[in-house]
């Protein structure tokens, strides 16, 4: 029973492992949707959202199997939670990429946010990519990369504090439907980074017991 | 043991519940001072903010606590995870109406969102306080009140929408600052109402065992 569950507990972390592959995908696709003003690719990252809503479904449902047939404690125990709190976070990371590609869709033919952002968002889209691969390594080796998470993460941040003090300043050369769009996902962004940085914490905290702040 | 079990239980879902009010005296607070351009009401919501992070920590840590001590199947799994999800849920409740305190404060003196949108902030406000006091009242007694918080999240969504509405519509009366920071704190409001529905749903999940959509 001990190495059935620990082969089950490689199982469900390689979900979640797969999981985060799905929302770095989706993120840098609603990026280009955004950027290029793409229809069909907007459509995409939107339908491929449930997919990833399933595989959350699907890691939950085979957590609560594994303790509800092997009752693990401590650390085995942690683990499991683990990825049931984490597939919801990535869950999330899934439906802020669709919120960005919606974005990108309701505003075609047009492009959502004004060209001279497109750099900025791009860069905040390759940014939370980034972030979602590394969690994703992380899940798969073990390897902490939490410092250049955290790193990536304070970037982001200064990227979208800086872009709503653009739009707000005074001189933003735009009209109010920009500024509000721009300011919404700006903001999508930031938060998809944000959960990364949960989720690598929460991973953190299966291994060492320590809850994180 | 089994007993034993029933009155952690209850315990832990008492101090969900506990959280629930504590979140829906933020948003009022919050609300009030958004309304009011109130500083030190604002002030007071962010403090009061890590006494609800506090309390997730605990109702987290005690969940744990059942599942390694008493490994409970089933229903009573169900119960005891709903608790740990839900209260994540309630604490980012707490962090939403902590950012519209913040909101408030950092306009200050200045209200943070034009006069003529204040009535629109205040009912949102109420029906999310309504909203996290419903989920309470259904923690404490079992009572089914799932209908009405989804017309109330309705209604939420809809002033969400029709405020971007006259946001972007063309003819807003006010500066871009004022467009972002009614377009951002609307949302914050949206998001409060989704939280609470999540709980509900999780909730009923946890009686029924029909993971929701």
């Amino acid at each position: 029973m001990r190495e059935g569950f620990q082969s089950d507990l490689q199982r469900l972390t390689a979900q979640l492992a797969e999981m985060c592959d799905a929302a770095a995908a989706a993120v840098r696709h609603a990026t280009d949707a955004l950027v290029h003003a793409d229809l069909v690719l907007a459509q995409q990252v939107i339908t491929d959202d449930d997919a990833i809503d399933a595989q959350r479904a699907r890691c939950e449902e085979d957590a609560y199997a594994l303790l509800a047939l092997q009752a693990p404690v401590a650390g085995d125990l942690r683990r499991v939670l683990a990825v049931v709190y984490c597939a919801e976070k990535v869950e999330r990371m899934g439906d802020l990429a669709a919120h960005i590609a919606d974005t990108a869709r309701f505003a075609h033919p047009e492009p959502a946010v004004p060209g001279d952002l497109m750099p900025t968002f791009e860069r905040m889209g390759r940014l939370d990519a980034e972030m979602a691969e590394r969690v994703a390594t992380q899940i798969r080796t073990g390897a902490d990369g939490f410092a250049e998470l955290r790193q990536a993460d304070e970037t982001v941040d200064t990227l979208h504090a800086d872009l709503l003090s653009a739009i707000t300043g005074g001189d933003w050369p735009h009209d109010q439907r920009a500024a509000v769009t721009a300011a919404l996902t700006t903001r999508f962004y930031e938060r998809f980074a944000d959960q990364a940085v949960s989720v690598a914490k929460r991973l953190d905290f299966a291994n060492t017991g320590d809850l994180p702040e």
